[in-house]
C-alpha cells in the first residue's frame, strides 16, 4: 500500500461504536483506494480486535495506519475542507451535497493540494450539530425516503465509490466498451460473410418470390452490417453457414 | 409499498447462500426503491429466517414479495434485458458496464416498457458462464484493482445507487435512441431463436468434436444474447435456417 495521502480525502470516523463497523469501513475504503482513516473518541478504545476481524487482509494495513484522536477538531488539525455526512433533513445553513457533487468538488481541491476530509458519525445517532458545524459543506445520499437507514460502511461505500468514479481518467463510452481482445470485424470481412451467406441462400431458394428477393437482399446485407460483428463471430458465421449447408451440397 | 415492477428492474440473485446476506441485499435494494426480488435455488431453502432477521420492517416486505425459481431461465421469463454483475476480467464478447452506463441505459429502456433485470451470483463463486451467457450485458464495478471484494448487498447498493440516481428529475434523459418502428426483439424472443439455430445446427453436426461441443454452444448463446436484434430481424433469422436447412429434411 502506498503513501497517497496528499492525493486523496481523510475518512473521519466520529465516535463509531462497533468494532465490526470499523473494520468494515476500513475495506468499504481500500475498495475504492482509500486508505487514510482517522478514528475520534472510539467507544471500545483502539485497536479493537473485532475491527481487525473484519477488515482482513489488505484492509487490516488501513487499520493499523489509523490515527485516533480524542475531539473531531484535533482529527481535523491540517483538513482544508471537510464534508459531513448526514441523513438528510438537516435545517442547517450549508451547502448541501450529493455524494456525486461532493466528490466532483473534493477532486478539484485535492489537485489543489487541500486536504479533503469525509466526515461520518456514530452508527445509530449521527454527526451532533457541533460536529457537522465544523464541515464546509453537507453530503447527504439520495436515497428512499421510507427507507432511508444507511449503515456506516455503506455510507462510506457510497463516497468511496464516487470518489473513484471521479479518480477514472474520464467516464468510458457510454455504450459497450469492448473486452480485450475482441477485435471488431472489419467491413471487407462483413462484406465477405454477407456474400457467404447471400450464395447459400440464393442456393436453398430463399430469396423468394422473385419480386420480392431486391429488399431481402437489400434487408439482410443491412443485418449484417447493421450488427457489433467481431472477427471470431464472423468465423462462426461463416462455419454455421457452411454446415448447415454442407448436406445440401452433398446430395 | 406500491407496486412499481413495471417501471424498476428486477433483481435476481443466483444461487445465494447466507439468508443474512440475502436480507441485506433487500434493505439495499428498498434504500433506492427496488422492491422486485426474485431468487434462484437459494442454497438453504425459502423462507429463510435469518434472511427476515436481517431485513427487519419494510424491508420484509421485499422478502414476502420475492419469487423463487429453480433455475435462472425461469427466473428471467418476463424478462426483456438482463445485466450480469461480475468481477472484472471475464473473458466474453458482451458490453461491460459501469453500474452508472448500465442503469442511465436500463432507465431508458424501462421507460419503453421493457422488463430489466440485475443479475447477482452467489457469494464466493460469482454468477457461472452459463447464467452469463443469458444476459445481455456484463456490469462491473470500477474498483480498486488491489482490493476488488465487495459483499453482495455492496454490489446490490451500488447498483441501486445508480438507478435511484438516475430516477431523479435533474439527471438528463439517457441517450437510448432508437430508430422509430425498430422494435426490439424480447430476451424471449432471443431464446427462442437460439434454440432453433441450436437445433438445426446440432442436427447438421456443427457442434463438433464432442468435447468442444458446450463451449460451442455457449459462444453462439453470448452471440445471440449480445446482438442489438430487432423483431424483424428475428423473424429473417428463423427465415434464414429454416430455409437452409429445409432441403436437408426432405433428403
Amino acid at each position: 500500500m502506498t503513501e497517497t495521502s496528499a492525493l486523496q480525502p481523510v475518512v473521519i470516523l466520529v465516535r463509531p461504536q462497533m468494532g465490526e463497523n470499523i473494520g468494515a469501513a476500513a475495506r468499504a475504503m481500500l475498495n475504492f483506494g482509500l486508505t487514510e482513516m482517522r478514528l475520534v473518541d472510539p467507544r471500545d478504545g483502539w485497536p479493537n480486535p473485532r475491527a481487525v476481524a473484519m477488515a482482513s487482509g489488505a484492509a487490516g494495513q488501513v487499520l493499523d495506519r489509523a490515527r485516533v484522536f480524542p475531539t473531531l477538531a484535533e482529527a481535523m488539525f491540517d483538513v482544508d475542507h471537510a464534508y459531513a455526512t448526514t441523513a438528510r433533513g438537516r435545517e442547517l445553513t450549508k451547502p448541501v451535497h450529493t455524494p456525486a457533487t461532493a466528490m466532483a468538488e473534493a477532486r478539484g481541491l485535492v489537485a489543489e493540494g487541500r486536504r479533503v476530509a469525509l466526515i461520518f458519525g456514530p452508527e445509530r445517532a449521527g454527526l451532533e450539530n457541533d460536529d457537522i458545524a465544523r464541515a464546509n459543506a453537507i453530503v447527504t445520499v439520495p436515497v428512499n425516503p421510507d427507507f432511508p437507514s444507511l449503515n456506516l460502511a455503506q455510507a462510506v461505500l457510497l463516497m468511496g465509490y464516487e470518489w473513484g468514479r471521479e479518480a477514472l481518467p474520464a467516464q468510458p463510452a457510454p455504450a459497450a466498451k469492448r473486452p480485450p481482445g475482441e477485435v471488431p470485424a472489419t467491413r471487407l470481412e462483413i462484406e465477405k460473410l454477407a456474400d457467404h451467406w447471400e450464395e447459400k441462400l440464393t442456393e436453398a431458394r430463399f430469396f423468394f418470390p422473385p419480386e420480392k428477393a431486391a429488399p431481402m437482399r437489400l434487408t439482410l446485407r443491412n443485418l449484417w452490417s447493421r450488427l457489433p460483428l467481431t472477427r471470431a463471430d464472423v468465423q462462426i458465421l461463416h462455419g454455421m453457414v457452411r454446415q448447415l449447408t454442407w448436406k445440401t451440397r452433398a446430395d
